[in-house]
């Protein structure tokens, strides 16, 4: 689960992200979504609730929320890059927003 | 409560923060402090109460957290720089921590 994806995976496994909003970094192998809500509650419901499963998942996202702002980076660090790990939790925080 | 803070309600009112760890932003009008936690429960909980209060005082933080690090920025927008009301929200976060 937290090998580094593989071309044919990444190549796979990004597209349905990168359509959704996502991007690849430029300066190291992560992806990010900048997340705009309603206001802060609902930014901060939002990353209530991707926190219960990045806990679940093991696996913690790098996030910076200014009120209604939630910048969100997903890399795996034992990896050393993108793993089927990030795209579970981007495709899950997707659905949560 | 969202003016701006004068010098000597400036140099009053930080004192204690900036000796707590806080530290003056050098390229605004902002203070800064990074909080480290066990684990990340032990940060995003932190994050949680914090949040609560941040409604409560409809003053919100500028913060970044990765797994067990939070780090927290506080300037009021309004003000165009520190009011009270980052002082209130520095202290109440060094006692929620």
């Amino acid at each position: 689960m937290t090998d580094k994806l593989t071309e044919t995976e990444r190549a796979e496994q990004l597209a349905p992200l990168l359509a959704a909003g996502w991007t690849e970094a430029e300066d190291r192998d992560a992806i990010s979504k900048t997340f705009e809500f309603k206001n802060f509650v609902e930014a901060f419901g939002f990353m209530t609730r991707a926190a219960l499963w990045a806990e679940k998942l093991n696996h913690h996202p790098e996030w910076f929320n200014v009120y209604k702002t939630v910048e969100v980076t997903l890399s795996t660090h034992d990896a050393g890059g993108l793993s089927a790990l990030d795209i579970k939790m981007a495709s899950k925080m997707d659905e949560l927003a």
